[in-house]
């Protein structure tokens, strides 16, 4: 008898770390009060009681059993192309639309529909990992625009230009970022993106925190508005965060038609098609709950200023970066590496966050704070545990 | 600017089979009478009134909204675990379940798991099309085990040996059969199962029609009760037709639990975990449903009753194949492919099959009529529209 062998391409990625970071959680004692999860970007508030309901209705109807149009439900499309529409003050239709069971999901049918394997993907760095290691596993080879504090973590023309070789199939992007909540100016999307129209690779770009842009800022850029957008431009949603609902699993792809045609091949191999009642009744909260979801960009707004208030004259703490749901904090112990400074704010302090090295080796000396998570009475609670926080 | 480009492991796809066929179905003008839809397999039956109130209260629930465990629920995986021990009379536990969104997410994640771009991965032919074109676009080489309709489409021994190449990770299986109906023996599964072990290669067996086998048939296999199973097998299931609820995505791999972690890393990459709300509707529906999808297994067992019925003497046409949800039916037409076939008996007899060659070139002799879609009255409509039937 021989046992089969496994995927080294998977066997060499470490385990998912979420779950990880939450078993040190399960170590704290609470002394100091509840845990303070800022680990797994989930909104602290919960679904609107409408979009319960919606999500009810739909899920005990008999309309919504049966397989369902690999692309979606024409009634998400459309309610999800007139918002982008509106979003991004450019012409989408439905058939710019694929629906997907989250936007982890959206990006690997994006890459794999525009790179194979032994092909490169350009990340930022730091990155996201699971854009890192949903390439890993497919054998696509990745390559680094580094973003430095220096530059508010926004990629600089020059980075990009020198991370660009002949194998490079795409540049995937995420405004606002993850892990740094840096937000990347339309300017320089379009600059970006002229570089990538220039050089025939994809734009690939996660807006999962679109909706949490500080209040009053315009459009997140007018890519959608360009000429020929469709040949070089993949455009990423969640409905995870905006509507408090991941457990139900919906995302969306925005892309030329073509682009489209090919992700519902990969989709239909995937899995047909994403979860149809909560398509149903996301439809109907499109619109519906446009005052909802303002009054959670100000709410988060107000976590924002609380988690700045906090990070004032800290030890030697220091917010590098703050943007929409993230912060990119520096930790004081220059020795120590993010992953133990990270387990023992977990376990000594009740506070989850998640070690900056998870998004890029060198990002060690960082931890991420997943602010959105908490109300800022909460928030205000981290001083007195970080201030007494030793190694 | 220079369009950037897709990758071709994906665009040289067909685009997905099923919607191309259903489209034939709209050009039908219905003057024999009501569309007789034996494409897709769907149940032509509703869900329990039971499952369709827990769906709705585990989705306008609180508790599910949230992202949950990667590797499923723990309800469902411990509940589907008893489930499974007791159809194959093995002792399996939750820690061997991982839950997916479907099948074909369940098939994606186990070839992932043992192979990578340049591997290969045998298949029976003819197979189902998905498990094609998911190695396809992976960039997984494809083997053939043939099968023929002398042997009942069961794959012998010899036809496993002989598509053995020292590249070979996998052998993946499907009983009872997509598209042919054939119900491979539990001696014979044993029998290749050893060639398995024997080489060091992965067995992947996909059972999504294990519920519809023959009433009185006993369990499907033993191989979970193999020593070292774990070493050698993935077992795949889907939630899809037993309980029929396509729409709501829910599919599950049994293995041994180091494969369940490294299927955990995929999944929380592909979509970080299976939507959540049906797995507790299911993980209650699994216990209580039982009389229910006894009593479905007994209502297909009349429809493939009707099916032979109706076959006999039918002109040139000659039932190949039936067993559990599926027969293969050779169409009399020798000078014609199974496409002009299936699509005009679509638009001129209200007929919709899924032609042969979708399953492999050769087949094209064939139609596949997935009857349990239909009920026995409707598949005694069959014999008319068929014997008028010319191309
Ligand atoms: C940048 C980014 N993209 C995608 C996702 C995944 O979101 P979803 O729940 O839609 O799969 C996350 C979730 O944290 C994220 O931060
Ligand atoms: C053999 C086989 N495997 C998997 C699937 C996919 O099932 P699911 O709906 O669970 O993805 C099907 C569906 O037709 C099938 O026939």
């Amino acid at each position: 008898m021989t046992s089969a062998l496994l995927n080294p391409l998977v066997t060499r990625l470490s385990p998912p770390p979420i779950p990880a970071v939450q078993a040190w959680g399960k170590s704290y004692d609470g002394s100091l009060g509840p845990l303070i999860d800022l680990s797994q970007a989930v909104p602290g508030y919960p679904p609107h009681p409408d979009m319960l309901r919606w999500l009810g209705e739909a899920a005990s109807s008999l309309a919504y059993t049966n397989y369902g149009a690999i692309e979606g439900e024409t009634s998400l499309r459309e309610a999800y192309a007139a918002h982008v529409s509106q979003v991004y003050g450019a012409k989408v239709g439905g058939g710019n639309i694929h629906i997907t069971s989250g936007c982890n999901q959206a990006f690997m049918c994006a890459v794999m529909a525009v790179a194979a394997a032994g092909d490169t993907v350009l990340m930022s760095d730091p990155f996201y990992f699971n854009h890192e290691t949903t390439l890993s596993m497919l054998g696509i080879e990745t390559g680094f625009v580094a973003c430095d504090s220096a530059n508010g973590f926004v990629p600089t023309l020059e980075a990009v230009e020198r991370a660009l070789t002949p194998h490079v199939r795409a540049l995937a992007l995420v405004t606002p970022n993850n892990p740094t909540g840096a937000i990347y100016p339309p300017e320089r999307l379009k600059a970006v993106f002229d570089i990538c129209q220039k050089n025939g690779i994809w734009l690939i770009l996660d807006e999962t925190y679109r909706d949490f842009l500080p209040e009053g800022a315009g459009a997140p850029h007018f890519l959608l508005g360009e000429k020929n957008w469709q040949d070089n431009l993949i455009q990423l949603y969640s409905f995870s965060k905006s509507f408090c609902i991941p457990g139900h699993r919906l995302g969306a792809l925005t892309a030329g038609e073509n682009v489209v045609d090919e992700v519902a091949k990969i989709m239909d191999n995937l899995q047909i098609c994403a979860p149809r009642a909560a398509q149903g009744a996301v439809a109907r909260a499109l619109p519906a709950l446009i005052e909802w979801r303002a009054g959670n960009r100000h709410e988060i707004d107000l976590r924002a200023k609380a988690l700045r208030e906090v990070m004032k004259d800290l030890g030697g703490w220091k917010l590098e970066a703050i943007g929409a749901y993230f912060a990119f904090v520096r930790h004081p112990f220059e020795s120590r590496s993010s992953t133990e400074v990270a387990e023992h704010l977990a376990k000594k302090a009740g506070i989850l966050s998640i070690p900056g090295e998870y998004f890029g080796a060198k990002h060690t000396q960082f931890l991420r704070f997943a602010f959105a998570n908490a109300d800022a009475e909460t928030i205000q609670q981290l001083r007195s545990r970080m201030v007494d926080f030793s190694l």
